[in-house]
């Protein structure tokens, strides 16, 4: 149907150029230009098309999915580029203080809050903008480089809930799917950034390599359930931060229409 | 700032008119009449704040919630009557099709596909029509009255999922919200929209009334695992359809931002 859509757009545009020549000095011209109603039409369809993938990404329903529809790209591009991806950051990051704000602390120094990093602290738009917005399939080795680099900035609106969390007394826990071989280099990164303290850095360590995300932070949520800590609050850009056992009281969910990891 | 820009905009507007008179017939005019920029902008501005809040919603980001805020009113509405809607609807059908394919059944017809039904099979659109869109606080006298005309329409993309996952040899179990008061009705409004057989109906006793819904789902989704049923998959507008205990392999998260239940 796009395809038909964009044939009777230039057909449109061809068939008003043509007549350009056509006595056009005896007419009143309109001042403004006006793309004809079929490109609008055209721009609509994606637009509808590339937001329903986008719920469908961020509610979980589509699972798994291995990059962005190339029909999407452009779509995902102004997502993240524009204001909507910011919006959306500040929104969850508000949410997430006002329900830390609410939750009665046990006073034994136990009650914790998890943290993912990557597009939850930390930001890899630089690297992803040098790779099609997630149009390209994830290449984990030059992934790697690029944290090698240490260079990631800090997701603002997540820096103001880390603040606030740490400020109300709750113990702070990262939880990365990054290797513990970038251990002293996410430590960096995280500082740099203006993550200067956190109770726990837990990365996947050579055990964990084959598991999925879901499987790996859950058996390390049960850990911290074990250890006594009460999981109050999870922030998280993929649902495989947020699902499975030893869950959450409540989980937030940050956008992310970039990538998908299971 | 809406305000701001609102007054901008009728600013704007009475100086585009004001010079209406001032020699208009000398020049030429454009044939299109175009909104000022100012509106387009406040126009932007809404759909941007309003995309968020619907993200917010649907990822159980904003949770509780008791209607939706006024000024996204025409936001839901276009939405849930324009063509957002049944594209999110349609889409979430069919990757819970592609999901249902996937699945390798027991073969000694225990695994189930398990359903709500309020915006899930069944549309109450015409009561919410009638009630700004969920702009209202809802009133639970009101719309049992509603309920009691059984008149809620299928919600075509559901009916076709609940078709293939039948046609694939799951059983379907429906767990509603819905009173035990309701079972007639609501039996007879399933089936003249065409659900026309179920493994279980289960709807809330009277020993569930005060339960939260995860509560009250969860537990009944634990009845069936503890009678040998293996959820596979779990349709439902509200994150209480999904989350809690006893959760299935896959869920899926109709649309619904005009009302949420804890």
């Amino acid at each position: 149907m796009i395809f038909s859509k964009l044939l009777i757009f230039f057909s449109l545009f061809s068939i008003a150029f043509s007549h350009e020549t056509f006595n056009s000095h005896l007419l009143p011209r309109p001042l403004i230009i006006e793309y004809p109603e079929t490109f609008r039409e055209f721009n609509n369809e994606v637009q509808l098309h590339c937001t329903s993938w986008r719920f469908a990404t961020e509610t979980n329903n589509l699972n798994p999915w291995k990059n962005v529809p190339s029909e999407c790209a452009e779509y995902v591009k102004d997502y993240m580029m524009g204001r909507g991806y910011s919006a959306d950051l500040e929104r969850v990051s508000n949410e997430s203080a006002f329900y830390a704000k609410s939750v009665e602390l046990g006073g034994d120094g136990k009650d914790a809050w998890v943290f993912d990093i990557d597009e939850t602290l930390l930001s890899n738009l630089p690297y992803y903008q040098e790779h099609g917005y997630g149009l390209e399939i994830f290449d984990p080795l030059q992934f790697d480089k690029w944290v090698e680099k240490g260079e990631a900035f800090a997701i603002k609106p997540s820096l103001t809930l880390y603040e606030e969390v740490l400020g109300l007394g709750l113990k702070v826990i990262f939880l990365t799917g990054r290797s513990e071989k970038h251990r002293s280099v996410t430590e960096e990164n995280l500082i740099n950034a203006g993550f200067l303290k956190w109770d726990k850095l837990i990365l996947r360590g050579s055990d964990d390599k084959e598991k999925h995300a879901t499987v790996y932070k859950s058996e390390k949520r049960s850990d911290m359930v074990k250890e006594g800590y009460r999981i109050v609050g999870n922030s998280g850009d993929q649902w495989s931060d947020l699902l499975g056992s030893a869950m959450s009281a409540r989980s937030f969910k940050l956008p992310n229409p970039m990538y998908y990891i299971p």
